[in-house]
């Protein structure tokens, strides 16, 4: 099967070159590192499942990843992360400063990047979900040590932020195959699941993971005040006296005491609770694949979830 | 004459609306407050002056308006001002990471907008322009405190992040006109310069202007490093003693002392000679509006070239 992974890795690599030569050097660097690529994948692999993977494929896979990886600069701002994958981020190494204009670069290159669609939906469609992402964040960072954050409230913060760039991964790979609209729809909650689920495991991972094997400053969610899903379901789950101190290590910052209760409630066990939600959700995904024709594209959207289960399920350990 | 502000003022406030309720204020609070609107005047007049406005005008009024407001976020976090347009930045009012945020959700809202245009090559010339904005200002932060810096390599930075969207808003009027090449490329230069001196007039403002007037904090350049043509043009007319001082000055973050100088330094006076570079190009954009056929429009772009002289002469006082 061929997936031009590769070829997609070149031309993201060639964006930084129609930067200012002054420019060029920081763009080289936020858009390196060992990331995974998955948005880029995911619409590759729906176009190969639903016809041929083309030219535009190629195109909308490097203006995904131009979006996201815009969005991790400034996010690791105002986190003041240190690592992401595997190197020093743009802000501890060069400034805050800097850091938001190589986002706003990034940002403006993958806007460049998206005119070159015939169909004006596909950069519509890019537009409109890197406005979703954006705004996601906002109201995250609006419920910021937010108590009462409710956990459907939380799971719609999710599919805004990361969710929605998953979702038209999978829809628009179809829709430039030119497939009937209830397939593109049926990608596009494919795609939104899986998005969503993937941040289920980025925020338990935040909680279980262990930050030399991961390559990223862990344990920001809560120093910064964000309550994710494993938070979330132990607050929810917590008696009356419980759940007060744990609100009160959350709002006095107490971000290592809420990690050790985290990982070792083996009542609630709110971490596998989370763990579970994000599986479900790839279960349900997975069901959607049903829409495809079977083939060596649609089996890869399978494997694809098969990994990411993998992934969650290694956060048990 | 009709120029249609009052109905892009009423585009630039519908944007608003598009965005989650959890966001709209945010960006309704920026996009408001006392914008000159200058860049979706330029848009305006130039398609005024070679034919007719459009809808397609008004869409690049907003859009350029969207990108530009962005950048006034994004800036305002950097160089830690309080005040714009007679209000308070949107950093000083929800803090730096807020305002990361809403700057990136008004450039993927312009990205949105421009995904309207029929001719794919408008939306391409904005993003490039966008581009050119975000890497001038990379280029500028760069050179923070850069005694070394040229003449020359402040004004490409001030075309860069400055004369780029009045480049392209005069350009693009005209282009959505399917004028002659010819004459888009003439306007373009004419938007660059004029975009160039309005910026020369904003750094020298910075020094020789009253904040309570002005309605945003004012001195920020220097106390930032960011050295402006009046000190570029200081450093390069003293004698190698105050040379010297003045570097210790600008080194040391002693901007008030620095303003004093500039303010009254009556030999070498560098701000004047600034105000003036700044007239001259003004001058020399209006010769290129000899392209132009004579017409209300193309006589109203001689009088906003005007009323930027008008702006610089006031600071001579």
């Amino acid at each position: 099967m061929q997936v031009h992974l590769d070829e997609v890795e070149t031309r993201i690599k060639q964006q930084a070159a129609e930067f200012d030569p002054a420019v060029e050097g920081y763009v080289t660097y936020a858009i390196g590192g060992q990331g995974k690529r998955l948005r880029p994948l995911v619409a590759l692999l729906s176009g190969g499942a639903t016809g041929q993977i083309r030219d535009a494929h190629l195109n909308l896979a490097v203006v995904l990843e131009l979006i996201h990886v815009a969005t991790l600069v400034h996010d690791d701002i105002m986190d003041e992360a240190e690592r992401r994958r595997g190197q020093a981020t743009v802000n501890a190494r060069w400034g805050n400063a800097l850091s938001v204009l190589v986002g706003d670069c990034l940002f403006a290159q993958a806007l460049n990047l998206s005119t070159t669609f015939d169909n004006g939906d596909i950069s519509r469609s890019i537009a409109q979900a890197a406005r979703e992402v954006c705004s996601g964040e906002i109201i995250q960072t609006q419920r910021r040590f937010d108590l009462h954050l409710g956990i459907d409230d939380y799971l719609r913060i999710l599919e805004m932020k990361t969710g929605s760039l998953f979702a038209v991964a999978a829809e628009l790979g179809a829709v430039i195959n030119e497939v009937p609209e209830e397939t593109a729809r049926t990608l596009k909650r494919f795609g939104m699941k899986i998005g969503t689920a993937y941040q289920i495991y980025d925020d338990c991972l935040d909680i279980a993971g262990n930050e030399s094997i991961i390559g990223k400053t862990l344990g920001t969610d809560l120093r910064k005040g964000k309550l994710t899903l494993p938070v979330l379901m132990l607050l929810k789950s917590a008696s009356a006296s419980d759940r007060e101190q744990y609100c009160r290590f959350i709002v006095e910052g107490k971000s290592e005491e809420m990690t050790d209760v985290l990982r070792n409630d083996a009542a609630g066990a709110p971490l596998t609770a989370a763990i579970d939600a994000g599986t479900s959700l790839i279960v349900e995904a997975q069901r959607d694949l049903d829409v495809l024709k079977p083939g060596v594209h649609a089996e890869a959207l399978g494997q694809l979830c098969d990994a990411l289960r993998e992934l969650l399920d290694q956060l048990h350990d």
